[in-house]
């Protein structure tokens, strides 16, 4: 099995040389994440994820969770290595001082939770999901909650969770049934059953904080009547010292596909003591604060998953020999050339590449859209900032997770029969990852949110504003004769997407169904004219970099090539959506329900 | 988890209504297969996959095959199923009646074969295998090797299996080792070791018979010097009788992502005796007569999981409900809309059936094409059928297993979250039918074979055979003016396709990376103007059946609506296939191989 490598040049690329985020560190007065800190900081993340989470990979997909009368134990080693992480200080590097956290940029960290992922998924959900609880809480939560439950969960003492799912809503929380009653002492007693709860019951921690969505009595139906609770599963006092066991249990744990070291887990509430966070009833909208990060937290995941596949196809493509290259032996020596030789090896390989490095830089430009949000004090650049975000999130959740699919499919697929067998780590990766176009709200859930809410919800405000953006740089290399073809290929895209955008407002003024039957196909359309964007950026600071003398030749010239490639092989996709979108909702709705059943 | 139907209806629509079965099988002299008698046995094989083989299919997955000091042990339930299976006279199906068959079509029994995969994917492997084995003794053994194995192979008492793959040779089979010296007495002493082997062990059956590649001492290298040997697990005499064992052992099974059931075995050879079949080292030529009918059933497999995919898909967006309609409430007195509304689940589900419906319709096309080729006693019938059946065979292996992962992964979709989790079957689905697109050759495979070896290797001819048949076709309903858009839109893809293919053999005659750069979008474009052919040809048949007045109206309107979404929203895939292939090689062959790592 291939050793994973973290991409740390590559993401050092995207951040300081395609996006500067030197400057960018500056200006919002992170001192302490100098390029040098960042680098040091970097290397560390890799270590641990090479040599910490990367082993006990394979053995967590083997072994899995276990569950036994409400108690979850988690695989050999992952326990020790959660313990390594905080030992390390990583669960607290972009939280508060003042309740023990390091103080660092959200960027950072999250371009590290990609490798975290793509060395271990499973493993990486139980820090992931602690990060939602703090930020819900850092937000949210009154001075006194804070106190009690931030330290401990900054340190990585607590671990945390986030209870939205029952069994009869997933999407459409606005059903969702369980029920919080006041007691005299200002807190609640929560009774109802939370399902698909990833770390919600495990061996890592003292103790687990659910934040918890319920009703309040007489709440109002629907979304307007959800409130948000904290509720720990061992009850604690002020300072924060772990007490009697709440009513908190778990029922059971899910047997699923993959990320089978990640508990998910049926979570019962039975008049569990819990604490209001936010105002009563606003539930959903303290939640939706975070729907950001979350959701791009997953789309890393997604990328984590290209890159993993992409690095196992590689090593197998250079080694195995079969056959000879079309064009004349190249191995003279061996019985056949390694299939890398082969055009349609090189095909998927690069399909792999130029999903890995373009998605990043866009992970990491929203990265740094996250940063504008949280920490500029110009009032101007952080709404251009959160309308870029409000847009790229939808399409980095569902762009990176569906590109994934392909990408991690060709991790077997090179393979041949072999990225079949357990053993050599592809098809873990593909099961792993197939849960990232499901979980975090599915694709269909983000491309409605895209089109309908954002884009059309805004009357296409959101779409000019990075629409700018990109027709503004297009026009910058404009002199750059190499570039026209690329740059004239993205704006004439870019003309398409406001054409295409303009007619789907059109067909749905009169028929709601439009949206949503142009939905995917213009998430996914975006989705290709974004990366390309992205992709001409950085064939532009490769040739800049070769122009000035680089002795790190390979590194840039393989960026220009896959530009070409992207530019050749994958853009031409916006060609079928565009095509689909066209035909609107009448091929998909004139049939009666009826009709589709065979029998 | 929904169970699943076998697609009787629509198998013998393709059969009986569009593709003219019952005068196929008149003209072929098969007297017993009547269109009732074609009728009842689809009843019987209903019931048997519905009843016996799918209530099966949860547990196989879950147990799996046991290996033990080289005894496999199938899940609970297999062995009695085969036993079934054997008992109603399924595995005697077309075979002679000298041998004990009932010498009934090919295409019959292959039809009722993707059921048998729809309900249980990995049990349908142990009698698809000694198909291969008893249609390789019954062409090229002797009149002793088939009275010695046929009789209990044809009967079920004995299975069979295909011994090709080694460790370090999976397409480049001219790389085998494995080797057979000749004994006195005219049998062979094996010695070597094969992978991948279905079937290869297990407890259904009094003894196995091993279809081995080997060589002999002094052949020649390569491809030229593999011959074709009959191993049985266990020594028999003339009279079929069960000896002692043979020194063929189960050295291991393999750990899998799916077809957990069906036992994947190391095979050692270690000095077993064999039996030379068919002349020596022609042992590649005499496997390669069967590539076709085993190419089409690895098809079926892909189909038999989309079709799955889409009945479980189907059930559940009737039945969950979340959200409203976007065009108002259609269950008022539900607490939600079911999913069925949404146009993206539409998308999904109909993507799913027009796959379904329409790779069915290429499939069987093909089956009728290999009928004329093992029973036909018109030359010329013959030649034109073996010429399609060379173009088409590649396409419906690689084309029905890749949209398979497609609708699988669909299936799994449409249940959000749920997908994911064992219980309800969809992520079984898309496990089991991930390994289609890599076994029995993987796509790269099929499309090297296509368009490298059929379409140029021919000149082009085996490509205007076919291509003449559409356009008569399309010529034909012009007068239907309904169908004018459809019918030119393939009629303009035809063209295309001839253009495709001459600028890709004028560019592969300096450059055969060309062949390679082009080849796997070359097939699917392929793919997509066939099936849409075939979904013009149903939607005129399906007209026609209304005008005439049929009661199944919901039946034939599906049709016609299916139809519709093919040719509006899938045939438009052409597109960026197109697109592709104009690019040429040199966006992949560029790039030196270690510009691909990233550190």
């Amino acid at each position: 099995m291939q050793n994973y490598k973290s991409p740390v040049r590559d993401t050092l690329f995207v951040m300081n040389e395609l996006l500067g985020f030197e400057k960018h560190y500056e200006k919002l007065g992170f001192e302490d994440a100098s390029p040098e800190m960042v680098e040091a900081i970097a290397a560390e993340a890799a270590k641990f994820t090479e040599n910490v989470l990367a082993p006990i990979n394979a053995v967590g997909d083997e072994i899995g969770c276990k569950w036994d009368d409400g108690v979850v134990t988690t695989p050999p080693g992952f326990k020790e290595a959660y313990k390594t992480y905080c030992e390390g200080g990583w669960p607290s590097m972009t939280h508060p001082v003042v309740y023990g956290g390091q103080a660092l940029p959200y960027s950072l960290s999250s371009s590290i939770a990609e490798w975290m992922s793509g060395a271990n998924h499973s493993w990486a959900m139980y820090p992931g999901l602690s990060q939602g609880c703090i930020a819900t809480i850092k937000s949210h939560g009154s001075k006194e909650q804070k106190d009690m439950f931030l330290p401990p969960l900054i340190e990585g003492r607590w671990t945390g969770t986030m209870c939205l799912t029952e069994s009869h809503c997933g999407s459409d929380l606005g059903m969702l049934k369980t029920k919080a009653v006041p007691n005299d002492d200002g807190t609640y007693s929560l009774t109802g059953t939370k399902i698909f709860i990833s770390a919600g019951d495990h061996d890592f921690s003292d103790n687990i904080v659910h934040i918890v969505l319920a009703r309040l009595p007489d709440a109002p139906e629907g979304t307007r009547g959800i409130s948000l609770f904290v509720v720990p599963k061992f009850n604690v006092n002020a300072q924060s010292e772990v007490l009697d066991r709440n009513q908190v249990t778990c029922g059971s744990i899910e047997h699923k596909m993959g990320i089978k070291a990640s508990a998910t887990c049926v979570i019962n509430f039975d008049g569990a003591k819990g604490y209001l966070i936010g105002p009563p009833n606003r539930g959903l909208n303290c939640m939706f604060t975070f729907m950001n990060t979350a959701r791009i937290g997953t789309g890393l995941e997604g990328l984590a998953g290209t890159e993993a596949a992409f690095q196992g196809a590689l090593a197998y493509a250079k080694d195995r020999l079969q056959f000879r290259s079309p064009t004349g032996i190249v191995n003279p020596d061996g019985p056949a050339d390694p299939i890398i030789v082969h055009p349609d090896v090189r095909r998927m390989l690069l399909t792999q590449k130029a999903f890995a490095e373009g998605n990043r830089a866009l992970a990491i430009y929203c990265m740094q859209m996250v940063d504008l949000t949280l920490y500029s004090e110009n009032e101007e650049e952080k709404q251009v900032a959160e309308a870029k975000l409000a847009l790229l999130t939808p399409i980095v959740k569902a762009f990176l997770t569906e590109t994934a699919q392909e990408a991690t499919s060709y991790g077997m697929q090179v393979y041949g029969g072999h990225g079949y067998i357990a053993e050599w780590g592809m098809e873990q990766l593909a099961r792993d990852t197939r849960i990232c176009t499901m979980y975090e709200g599915t694709t269909g859930i983000q491309a409605i949110d895209l089109l309908g809410r954002k884009i059309l919800g805004s009357n296409g405000e959101l779409l000019n504003v990075f629409i700018k953006e990109v027709q503004d740089y297009c026009r910058s290399v404009r002199d750059k004769s190499q570039f026209n073809a690329w740059s004239n290929s993205i704006e004439s895209h870019i003309d398409e997407w406001g054409q295409m955008t303009q007619e789907i407002a059109k067909r749905s003024a009169s028929n709601p169904d439009e949206v949503g039957a142009a939905s995917v196909d213009y998430l996914m359309y975006s989705g290709y004219i974004i990366v390309g964007y992205l992709w001409l950026k950085m064939a532009v600071v490769a040739q800049q970099k070769l122009d000035e003398g680089t002795t790190e030749i390979a590194f840039y010239e393989a960026k220009l090539k896959t530009a070409g490639f992207y530019f050749a092989r994958l853009l031409s996709r916006t060609r079928s959506h565009a095509s689909a979108i066209e035909t609107g909702a009448e091929n998909l709705m004139s049939m009666p329900v009826d009709y589709f059943m065979i029998e």
